[in-house]
C-alpha cells in the first residue's frame, strides 16, 4: 500500500475539520536530551481519534441511514463529531466501561447513543447488526485503511512542525495511531509501542508471530483494551520490528500525576501510557538519543469540570 | 525606557530556564476568524510568573539572605522554583486565600512558606518587613521593570512563533503581563486589558487618570485581585490607550467550561479571563480582525490529582 500518498490525502482531505495540534518540548527526569510531546489530546472529542474518522466520511459516500461505532469511547466521541460536522446521522455502542465522561461527551454531539451491557465486543456485535440490517456504514476504530491514513496525518503532522526526535513512543490500543505513525515514517525513526500490561495486544501478537485475543484489564482499558491488535498494525509493526514495552497501572497514574504536576496537561490513562514507559524507565533512552512521546487522549474521568 | 532592548535582553537570561509555550488556532463560537491561543499555563509553577522571576534573580547578586516574596500564589510558586532552581533560598508570604493547590505548589519547591491571615497587603508587609531586617531580595510580582521585562518575553516569543493577530487579549491584575506585552509590542498591534468586575484595578486607574486603591473579589481575587495597578502598567496603558473590558464571575467560569470541554485545557479562573471577554461577547471583533488570546495561569483549584 502506498502509505505516503494515502497519508498525504488524508491531509489534505481533513484539513480544514481537524486541529493542528501544538508540540512542546520538557526536561525529564533521568533523561538527557529534552522529550517532545506532541499534545494531541487537544483534538476535537478529546483524542486523535478525530482524523481518523473524518478522513474515513470524507473518503466515501456515506448512505442515508448514515453512520455506526463501537467504540470504548474516544472513537465514538470522534465519529459523532464528525457526523454531526458533516451533516449526518450517527449511532454509537459504547460499553459501560466507556464511563460517564465520554457517554456524557458523545451524548453532546445529537448522536444516538446506546451503553451496552458488558465488554467492547457486545458493542461492536450490535453496531455490525445496525450495518448489515440498515445499511449504515460501520467506522472501524483502527483496522481500516482510511482509520490508519488519517491517524498517519498527525505523525506527518509533527515532523511538518519540525519534529527533531530519534524515537518515538506511542501507546497502542488496537493499533490504529501507531500503525498511522509507523506507516508514515517508514523506518526513518525508531518507533516504540507502549502497551499497559494489561491491555497488550500488540506485544502478544509479535511474541505469537500473529495477531491473537488477550484478556483486557487496567485503567486504561476503556481506550487502550482491543482484545486483538488490527492487522494492518500487526504487519506494520512485524516488517519495521518495532519495539515493544508494557507499562503497569501505577506507571501510567504516575505519568498522569507529572503531567499535571509538570505541565499542566490533565489526561486520561491512555493519554500517559507512552509517557509512563519513559517516566518509569521501562524505556531508557542512550545519552545522545533525543525521545518524542505522543500524549494521544484527554477524556479523563470523572470530568473535571462536569 | 528602551523596552525592546531590555526584553531581548531578559529572553536570553532566561531561555535556558522557562519553556517556550506552545500555540495553537482554534474555531471559537461568534467569532469570524480563527483564535489563536497561547498555552502559557503550561510554563513552569503553572504561569507567565516564572519569566519575570526568572530574569529578576538573573538580573543582579542575589544576597545571602536569599529572596523574599510576597504573592497570592502565583508569583511566589514562581520565585520560589526559580530559587530551588539558581539555588538560592526562599521565603514566601502568601494570604490564606491563595488556598491549598497554591501553598502544595510552593510546598513542594522546598521554599519556606508562610500563610498569612488576611488580605494580600498583609502577606506584603511581611515580606518588606524580611526584606528590610534580614537583607533578603523582595521579588516584586508586577511593578518592577525587571519582573515586567521578564513577562514581556511572553509576547516576543509569540511573535517569533508566527502570531498573526490585529489585538491581542490578555487578563490584567497587577499588570506585569499586559505591561510586558504592551512594551515589546509598542502600540504594533492592539492590545485589549481584561479583567473581573470585582478585580478592576486598572479599569478604575484609566478612569481616574491614576493607579488608585479598589476592592478586591472574585472567583480570579487569589491571581487577579491586585488592589492598585503597578505605576508601569498604568503609564503604558495610558499612552497607548488601551481597550479596558471587564468581566462577570460567570463568564469567567463560562470560559473556563469551555476551554476543558472544546481543548482539554484545564484552568484557573484568572487564565480563562481572557477568553471570557470573547466568548461572552463584553470584546467583540470586526469580522475580519484576527483575534489572539493569552491563556496565562492554570493552577485550579481543587488540584485533580492532589
Amino acid at each position: 500500500m502506498d502509505w505516503k500518498t494515502l497519508i498525504g490525502a488524508a491531509g489534505d482531505r481533513i484539513g480544514g475539520h481537524v486541529r493542528r495540534t501544538p508540540v512542546i518540548e520538557v526536561a525529564v527526569p533521568g533523561i538527557a536530551q529534552p522529550v517532545a510531546l506532541k499534545l494531541e489530546q487537544m483534538q476535537h472529542t478529546g483524542s486523535f481519534k478525530a482524523r481518523g474518522a473524518f478522513n474515513t466520511l470524507l473518503s466515501e459516500p456515506v448512505p442515508e441511514a448514515g453512520l455506526v461505532a463501537a467504540s470504548g469511547g474516544n472513537h465514538g466521541a470522534a465519529v459523532a463529531f464528525a457526523a454531526q460536522q458533516l451533516g449526518h446521522t450517527a449511532q454509537i455502542f459504547v460499553p459501560e466501561m466507556a464511563g460517564p465522561a465520554k457517554i456524557a461527551l458523545i451524548e453532546r454531539t445529537g448522536a444516538k447513543l446506546t451503553v451496552v451491557q458488558g465488554e467492547y465486543a457486545n458493542a461492536l456485535a450490535q453496531a455490525r447488526e445496525v450495518e448489515e440490517r440498515r445499511g449504515a456504514m460501520q467506522v472501524h476504530a483502527y483496522d481500516a485503511p482510511a482509520t490508519v491514513a488519517g491517524q498517519g496525518t498527525c505523525m506527518a503532522e509533527w515532523e511538518d512542525q519540525g519534529l527533531e526526535a530519534d524515537t518515538v513512543l506511542i501507546a497502542v490500543g488496537g493499533g490504529g495511531l501507531i500503525a498511522g505513525a509507523m506507516a508514515w515514517l517508514d523506518g526513518r525513526r525508531k518507533v516504540v509501542a507502549v502497551e499497559p500490561e494489561g491491555a497488550s495486544a500488540l506485544h502478544a501478537a509479535l511474541f505469537a508471530s500473529g495477531p491473537v485475543d488477550v484478556e483486557v484489564s487496567g485503567v486504561a482499558a476503556n481506550a487502550l483494551g482491543a482484545r486483538r491488535i488490527g492487522d494492518i498494525c500487526f504487519e506494520l509493526a512485524s516488517r519495521q520490528q518495532v519495539s515493544s514495552v508494557l507499562v503497569s497501572d501505577d506507571a501510567i497514574i504516575g505519568a498522569q500525576r507529572w503531567l499535571w504536576q509538570e505541565l499542566r496537561q490533565l489526561v486520561e490513562p491512555a493519554g500517559a501510557a507512552a509517557l509512563a514507559a519513559l517516566l518509569s524507565g521501562v524505556y531508557v533512552p542512550e545519552p545522545e538519543e533525543r525521545v518524542a512521546v505522543l500524549v494521544c487522549g484527554g477524556n479523563v474521568a470523572p470530568d473535571p469540570v462536569g
